[in-house]
């Protein structure tokens, strides 16, 4: 069946379906989406998982965050003891999670829950210097495509932990859109006052600094400004298109990785849902950059794939009407005026 | 415990919850709404329903909807074999649903998911007379209060089914908000071109004539152009928040119903969600007007309650989180910079 077959067999199916043709709106179009990404018009979500991918940012010695860097070390053990929001929220939502050490400053024991690929202890600061070396850079991407590559399943969803990432992803905005740092930095966690004015001078001097000697390329800006995390989902991201497992995005910081995967291989856009639009204030910029809109709207900035768990729900529901509704003909419905 | 008390019992449980203050967003506003409306700092949901309002309408002797009349009774069945989208949808979200005949022009065989309270096979066309009578609207408003008062549940949500329905809405819109008809009236299950044309001629002709001789009163308007359903749900919602129970409201028709509720009983509104904005076109004027924002916007205009059980989801999730995520204290995560 070639793309025209499939989106016109898609389309037949939903109209078909006991409900007046388009009334369930966006529903219909994540059918389109998630079916077409599936290459399969009977495609159905049984198995579904969420990456939280997890690292430390040496820009945070810059003191522009208000949770000090080794809530990363504590929120991971929370992750692992089902505490944290996305976790209490998979769980619920019968969404099979993992977190995926890339690069936190801690140990950890082993535990069923957790992907070992961490990179280093964190990145450098990115203040006048790359935060990665190339390889290190590298391995993150290899490390995201290699989870990819082993996963199983119909539809997976990521979100990020790292205190201080929020800057990373700003920075990455800066570089990657050509935008200067007072309107892609916000608060993150909760910077105000006085802290969030040394955040936007410290990114808007690190952007500065690296923009002059920035390679244009969204791999070099993942290496000046990145973190371990964002290359890893930048990889899975990539990863994941290759396998046709549509990827729900979250946040600020996902979106940021999303961004820097499209600017790599632009075809893995439409293997991509954003699952809702952040609070943190520069998202609602790069979702129109991106063209793309969100599923949800709902004020959000906690990250951690939280928003995307919501949107996995509603991705579940289209689905499920498109496969159990009755048609016109087998529930005996008149589907016009005769 | 008084209001005020309450209030701060919640906001601090969601503050010692691990995550930056506030940043669940809109999630933290529905946990604050629903508690207070159980006036239960821990009050939690377990049990869900969903009733699905079902009537017939006089006024589609116009010719004025492209679905002939006979769907009501259709769709009926198609709900009760669990065919239609919305019934798919609570089954998925394990909500506990009922169809209620307010007054479907057809007969059906007891049913286990049926509750009947049919009070005519249909009402009469609104264009030059009552849709009912004093005593049929009262019946039906009286029916939607006996539901709510034998109802146990945590929340419950609404939903209809009406061919002409949307007319009845619109016609409620315009006397109740003063609005013409030509803005108002949208294209409903799909009126286009001519007949959409001249759905708005009929309704305007049909508020023009009740404008007139109205006595100013939500009572009058649904007696006038409303509809059993419509009637029915109205009961329904001021009944729900007698007893505590929130309600989550649908799209365009259930919101008119919300809207004769709360020009009825201002204070009903504390123990509404509104579920979703429809792609019916008045329907983001209404929700503005009662100065209310939906929890999502997914361009759907189905109805049947499908926006709702949606919402449902996301408040279940809500709450969730308010449940069960580890404290900063339980889980050893630092709260602030030391």
């Amino acid at each position: 069946m070639n793309n025209m077959e499939l989106q016109n067999s898609i389309q037949s199916k939903l109209d078909n379906l006991t409900k007046p043709p388009g009334s369930l709106g966006r529903l219909e179009d994540i059918v389109k989406q998630f079916c077409l990404c599936r290459n399969n018009a009977d495609a159905s979500i049984n198995k579904k998982t969420l990456f939280v991918f997890a690292g430390d940012h040496g820009i945070v010695e810059e003191k522009i965050t208000p949770f000090p860097k080794e809530v990363t070390v504590q929120m991971v053990h929370n992750m692992l003891n089902c505490g944290s929001a996305v976790t209490v929220m998979c769980k619920k939502a019968v969404i099979d999670y993992r977190v995926v050490d890339m690069g936190v400053a801690g140990e950890f024991d082993k535990h069923p829950l957790l992907l070992d690929y961490k990179v280093a202890a964190g990145t450098k600061s990115f203040l006048k210097d790359f935060a990665m070396t190339p390889e290190q850079c590298n391995l993150a991407l290899d490390s995201g495509k290699k989870i990819a590559a082993s996963l199983n399943c119909d539809i997976t969803a990521i979100g990020e932990m790292g205190i201080g990432n929020t800057s990373s992803a700003s920075a990455l905005f800066s570089l990657l859109l050509d935008k200067n740092a007072i309107s892609t930095v916000g608060r993150g966690t909760g910077s105000a006052g006085e802290m969030l004015q040394k955040k936007q001078r410290v990114i808007a001097e690190a952007v500065s600094f690296h923009r002059k000697q920035w390679a244009n390329t969204p791999l070099d800006a993942l290496q000046r400004v990145g973190g371990f995390e964002l290359a890893g989902m930048t990889g899975f991201i990539i990863g994941c298109a290759q396998k046709h497992i549509p990827v729900v995005v979250d946040g600020f910081i996902s979106t940021a990785s999303a961004l820097c995967a499209i600017k790599m291989q632009p075809d893995v856009k439409e293997n991509l849902f954003f699952g809702h639009s952040s609070n943190e204030k520069f998202h609602k910029n790069v979702l129109q950059n991106l063209k793309v809109r969100p599923i949800l709207d709902l004020d959000m900035r906690l990250g951690e794939g939280t928003g995307a768990v919501l949107a996995v729900q509603i991705i579940e529901q289209a689905l499920n009407c498109y496969h159990n509704m009755a048609t016109f003909n087998s529930a005996g419905v008149s589907d016009h005026v005769s």
